[in-house]
C-alpha cells in the first residue's frame, strides 16, 4: 500500500490523497457486491468496511449514511444505463417502444447487470429506504428523462405504464420464474411487448 | 377456552376434537398476520405457534414444513380470488381484458387483500421457497384457469405477459410508490390497462 510505504503519519482510515480515489472505488464496488449478496436490510456500513479493509469512519466520510452508500452503489452499477435514456428517445418516435424493450431486455438478460438489479429491486420491496432510492434514481433519472422526450401532458404516467410491463416481465421471469415466460426467447418477448410499450407511449 | 373450562385434561397444545377446525383456523390466520408482518424468512412455526397460543407440534401436525403453513396461509388468503378465473373469463371474450385488470385493481385497493398480497410479493421475492409457493399457488390456480378458457396455442404466455402488465403497475404504484402512478385515479388506470391485457389476451 503506498500510504504505509511512503511512511506518512495519518489519521486511521484516512489515505492521502493520492489514493483516495482508489479506495473510495473499492468501497463502491464492495458496497455493491454486499448489497448484492445481503440485501438492503442485512448490509451495514461496518460490514461494507470490513469487506473492503477500511474503517467504517471512511465509508461515512466518503458516502455519508447507509442509505447514501447504497444510492452511490446503484448509480455506479447503473451509470452506462443512465447515458441510455437519450438514446432510446433518439430516433425516430415509433420505434421509442423496441428501443426501450431491448435496452431494458439487455440489462436483464447480462448478468453482470441482473445481479445489482435484482438486488435494488429486494431490497426495493422489502425497505422503504431503499425503495425512496429507487424512486429517486431510477425513476426520477431515468423515466423522467425518457418522458421529457415524449410532448405528451400525460407523458411521466406513460413512461410509467410502459416500465410497469416491463418490471412486471422480469419479475415474473427472472425472479418468481413462471413457466413458459421464464424459459421463452426473449426475441419472442420483444416482439409481443415492443408494441405494448409503444403504444403506451406514443399511443392514443 | 372452552378447552380450560371443561377442565379436560390433554396434552399441552393438543385440543379435543370438537374444537380442531377452530384451532386450525386460529393458526391460520395468525400464520397469515405472521407472515405478513415478517415476511417468509423472518418467520418461525415457532413464533407462530406461540402468536396463536398452541405448542409447535400442532403447527407441524396440522400443516407439515413452514412452506406448507405458508402456502395454506396464501390459499386461504386467497380463497375468494381463486373463483375469480372462471368469473373473469365468462361472459364475452371481448370484455376479459377489462375484468381481469378490474379484478386485479380490486384485490390491490382493497386494504384486507393488499397486505397479504404485499407479503406474499416480498417473500417470493427475497426467497426461493416462497418464490416456488407463489408460482405454483398464483400462477398454477390463478394464471393456467384463465389460460384455459382462451383456446390459443399460447395462451399460457399470454396471461403471464398480460399478469406481467399489472404485477409491474402493482410493483410500481403499491411498493414502490413512483409518482405520479401512485396517486393515479385507479378508474384511468383501468382505462388504460384493459385493452393492453385484451391485447395480450386475444390480440394478434
Amino acid at each position: 500500500m503506498s500510504g504505509d510505504a511512503d511512511g506518512t503519519a495519518r489519521r486511521r482510515g484516512r489515505p492521502p490523497r493520492t489514493e483516495s480515489g482508489d479506495t473510495r472505488d473499492r468501497i463502491l464496488v464492495t458496497a455493491r457486491e454486499e448489497f448484492s449478496e445481503r440485501g438492503y436490510e442485512k448490509t451495514s456500513v461496518r460490514g461494507i468496511a470490513k469487506a473492503a479493509g477500511v474503517d467504517p469512519a471512511l465509508v461515512h466520510h466518503y458516502f455519508g449514511t447507509k442509505e447514501q452508500v447504497f444510492a452511490a452503489a446503484i448509480e455506479v452499477a447503473f451509470a452506462p444505463a443512465m447515458d441510455a435514456p437519450e438514446a432510446i428517445a433518439d430516433g425516430p418516435l415509433d420505434g421509442v417502444g423496441e428501443r426501450l424493450t431491448r435496452f431494458i431486455f439487455g440489462v436483464w438478460e447480462n448478468p453482470a447487470t441482473r445481479t445489482p438489479l435484482l438486488a435494488i429491486l429486494r431490497s426495493a420491496v422489502n425497505n422503504e429506504a431503499a425503495a425512496a432510492v429507487f424512486r429517486r434514481l431510477i425513476a426520477a433519472q431515468l423515466l423522467r428523462r425518457v418522458a421529457a422526450q415524449l410532448n405528451s401532458p400525460d407523458a411521466e404516467l406513460r413512461v410509467e405504464l410502459a416500465a410497469a410491463q416491463l418490471v412486471g416481465c422480469a419479475m415474473l421471469r427472472y425472479v418468481i420464474k413462471v413457466e413458459p415466460l421464464a424459459s421463452a426467447d426473449p426475441e419472442q418477448l420483444v416482439a409481443r411487448l415492443a408494441p405494448v410499450v409503444q403504444g403506451h407511449l406514443t399511443g392514443p
